[in-house]
């Protein structure tokens, strides 16, 4: 028979001292938090009869994975980081905040910081032989009416699937670039095209990923940050129409109205009148900003992110 | 009002997936403890409202734990390695398993493979100015009856409470031996006396006992393995008399039984029948093995360890 400790009154009082709930000191949110995932631990071990072994092996992993600097991949891979996009929609559903383009995970691969520019920008450093992509759009509100001076932070990887900063091979900022909107609210983009991104293969998130049978790829998407004075932030991503992991992501970004169109042009003529050779690629991309009703809402979620102060 | 999603059929058919449910591949076992963990931990972001920027920092706090290799000594600090005990107790005793030195938590820091000697050794390589200490003692079955060739695996901080291994300024196995019990199950350990242990001041696992209100301290100890055939494998500490923390400890590691008296002699002519100069302390301490019902109680358990294979 299974044994049940988690609710007698010596458990509950231990992990009460534990959580420090016997002293005034400290932040009394934080042993609220603690005290209850303690107690949910202790009823999982029991509910589930979960072994020494298994604990350990679980202590060992956490160790591996901040080792890898891998928690944010895994929760993203298990689904916790959608989830999080759930609540927030259905927080804006019940506060009558509608409209706009979807939000979508961020993802761990962030860097604050990237050159900034007007209008236009080019992202790749020219070492990478992709296919270049051509990106454009514009933003506007959800009148339709263009967002002049909005900024487009946005971020991809490259043909190997990998970002710099995290990938040092690359240069500083390859591929990270922040564009200010015009006056018609666009914003133009040449780049390369990114390829989709797998989980380290020997890593602790793919680790756990192959015991659940899941794979760890991601389709070719393109991240942005999109923010303007008035507006509520918007973290989402544009996911690369017929790439085989489009529906069968391992992070759960794609969702309806974030499929961005490619289209790869082999037209001599119009590779020369955009001043390249050989095949591009194309893609337009419009994002609607929804207005933001406290200054609170125009600013990004804080997180621990690269360079960022 | 608060947003419950957990309890929806889409939520739950999302985490059924991210957890693997899906497919056929992987480990059943590792789908039910994921889904377990994923569906728990949303009801604890619904039921406290943890914001998206709480959820964050416990991503960050992840990786820093791992990258501090701190996950054993958070779950010794936050009482689920106590509670382990506790649990293997309530097992032991509802199949009539009773008698002999209680358990009690190994820590994270044990190296396996320490020198072997029969009957006695010399624990310190000599550079630790501390006092001297002796140690002796006899393992005994529960009728009482000596229990000769059992390994006493024991180790022990210095006198800054550091471990040589993780302390790369000690020497190898500094303060880390085995000892084979002699024909009467006598072992005897010359080494020094050691300090107490407080988590490393700038780690994540002070940083929370600190949002805790609670010190990270330990008493000074003394760990053992304590094994031989036909008996159940014990793992347990003495915690010396005296101390500060010997009631406040940290981990919670100090139990009823496992109290070492640490006697200190300042007796020259006691000092020099041991060869020893000026003060010294003693320690003696007896353990009692309950006997192994199945092959499995006398190996120790599974758990990644240093050196360790």
């Amino acid at each position: 028979m299974t044994i049940k400790l988690s609710n007698t009154e010596n458990v509950q009082k231990f992990f009460q001292e534990a959580s420090g709930f016997n002293n005034d000191l400290g932040s009394q949110r934080m042993k609220k938090l603690v005290n209850r995932i303690l107690i949910d631990t202790v009823k999982i071990i029991e509910d589930l009869e979960v072994t020494t072994e298994e604990f350990w092996k679980a202590v060992d992993y956490l160790n591996r994975l901040g080792a890898r600097q891998e928690a944010g991949l895994l929760v993203a891979g298990l689904g916790l980081e959608h989830y999080l996009d759930l609540l927030l929609d259905a927080q804006d559903e019940q506060a009558g905040l509608t409209g706009g383009t979807p939000r979508t995970i961020e993802g761990p691969l962030y860097v604050a910081g990237a050159p900034m520019s007007e209008g236009e920008t080019r992202m790749d450093d020219g070492t990478d032989p992709g296919t270049v992509m051509f990106l454009q759009g514009q933003v506007v509100d959800v009148d339709g009416k263009p967002v002049a001076g909005a900024v487009v932070d946005l971020w991809h990887a490259n043909t190997n699937g990998t970002y710099s900063y995290f990938d040092t091979t690359q240069s500083e900022f390859n591929l990270r670039r922040r564009i200010v909107t015009d006056a018609e609210g666009r914003y133009r983009a040449r780049s390369i095209v990114p390829s989709g991104y797998g989980c380290p293969p020997d890593g602790p998130t793919q680790e756990l990923l192959n015991l659940l049978g899941r794979h760890g790829n991601r389709p070719a998407h393109i991240h942005f940050f999109i923010s303007a004075p008035g507006y509520r932030h918007l973290t989402t991503q544009i996911n690369l129409s017929g790439d085989e992991y489009l529906w069968d992501d391992f992070a759960y970004a794609t969702r309806d109205g974030l499929v961005g169109d490619i289209r790869f042009v082999d037209d001599a003529a119009a590779a020369k009148a955009r001043g390249v050779e050989g095949r591009f690629a194309e893609i337009d991309f419009n994002f609607q900003l929804a207005p933001a009703l406290t200054p609170e809402q125009e600013a990004i979620r804080d997180r621990v992110r690269a360079l960022s102060n």
